[in-house]
């Protein structure tokens, strides 16, 4: 049978106030193809056996899981992981793009029956919530709700300029951790803060208006409690607006930082660069824009 | 000296989710002549002079809240109301209408030296909050922000054929009870509700998007918690979706309760007012389009 490829983008979720809320897809890519077989199930890394056993690989349990709401029978596959600049476990949605990497190839190999409502609403239902994974199949900065099963999102107009510089760690933040550290309750003047800055940073999004975007990073909702598990947090925000930044955000539950850049972003790499390195761990910073596509099955 | 004509819209400000950030200019007015005079102030309404006390009157102690702080000196003012369209403490900015009109006469009186940044300041620090002076100010729908009493905005765009239907109802509520009612602290969970519902209702109106607008009025800050202070409330959101509304919101802190229309709406006020004439209070209905312009000196 023949070869699926499919692209996928990396994303960066919550955006600041947007907490479960906002998401965008990167211009950084994993890329797979996939092959129906008449035997057991194998995955490759560009193109070398793995030992570690398929029966755990995210792609695989993302072909399987949709196959199966179909009834539709298989025998095996082989999935091989030809790109994978993603970094794992650093909030860049690395989990995200196993999961619409194998719908989408499972979509592909049924023939093509799924709307993209569909590939969304099973990838959201794999991985627990939608801000990763819309993003990564419709392309650009979204908004999403969940309710009761029911995907909803909207695309949000972005200026042409914006650009992200993604500051990765050595480090990684465990997801269970950083969904612990957050309260179950919260005072009514930090709700307000977050609702008055995610809607005015939608807002100034569509309206291009760069001195407003400033203020609308800004979050109490999430990242106050975060902040602690990413060292040098604080220092490198602050480094940030000190290079001229129009924002920072935990990407994700981190640990990448992220920052939003309209202007002097090479000055501000090299910068950066040369600050990250006097840290005690290693940082890489990449300059990335947002993708516009989402996934692409070739 | 010379009369000056100011003309204020109604604002109604929450809009469902966006509690204490969103608000919007409505095309129903007051109008007021602010004359300075030599001697002591007097009130009239409709060329009626008032007895009441003239040191009460809101519109009053906002000219003179703006004139001392530029120590500009005074005798008295006559101050004709000639219409007051906007009801009283029914949550449709009569009050910030009263305080948008005074400050912006008393910026005539000084000789236009305020900016509208200013004007917006002054009178947000006489209201206490922005949601409703900014958009009297400035007109059509917007997103505010007061931090450190910096008033920062920003201009939603809205589809052209929106309107709203205002239900008035004889009753009041006070403020005052409509904050109390309010918890001190809100679940994780409703403060994303509103987050996400805030941000996809400003990123659906940009689109045009009518399908996604309907599920972004709702709201888990403040409304469930003042449906207790309006009568029959839960009813008359049910016959305005009934009857095709996009949305409903309570208009500020109540009493009015707004629908959102985009079709139809001859039919929608004709079968509303219907079913609010059966109800025990007396209720009105009037259909408003957004006003665009803001407050206007003539």
């Amino acid at each position: 049978m023949s070869k699926i490829k499919v692209k996928i983008p990396a994303t960066t979720a919550n955006m600041g106030p947007g907490f479960d809320t906002l998401g965008m897809a990167l211009k950084l890519y994993n890329e797979i193809e996939v092959e129906e077989t008449y035997t057991e199930t194998e995955i490759y890394n560009d193109n070398v056996k793995s030992s570690d056993d398929y029966k755990d690989n995210l792609i695989y349990k993302s072909i399987i899981n949709a196959l199966d709401r179909f009834h539709y029978k298989y025998n095996g596959f082989k999935i091989n992981v030809i790109k994978c600049d993603i970094p794992m476990s650093r909030g860049l949605g690395s989990s995200a793009a196993c999961i619409v990497g194998g719908v989408s190839a499972a979509n592909v190999i049924m023939g093509n029956r799924l709307t993209i409502e569909e590939i969304i609403s099973i990838a959201t239902d794999i991985e627990g919530h939608p801000d990763n994974v819309v993003p990564a199949v419709v392309g650009g900065m979204v908004v999403s709700i969940n309710e009761d099963g029911m995907v909803n999102y909207s695309k949000i107009s972005m200026p042409g300029q914006l650009k992200f510089a993604a500051m990765i760690p050595e480090f990684e933040v465990s997801t269970e951790l950083s969904r612990k550290v957050l309260p179950e309750f919260y005072k009514k003047q930090d709700c307000i803060f977050n609702i008055s800055r995610a809607t005015m940073l939608v807002s100034s999004l569509y309206n291009e208006d760069f001195n407003s975007l400033r203020m609308c990073f800004d979050d109490k909702i999430h990242q106050p409690y975060r902040n602690k598990l990413i060292n040098n947090l604080d220092s490198i925000f602050a480094k940030s607006k000190e290079l001229g930044s129009v924002g920072e955000f935990i990407s994700g539950s981190g640990s990448t930082l992220m920052a939003v850049l309209n202007k002097d972003e090479d000055n501000f790499v090299n910068k950066m660069g040369e600050f990250l390195n006097q840290l005690d761990d290693r940082w890489k910073i990449i300059l990335l824009k947002p993708d516009m596509e989402g996934v692409k099955v070739m």
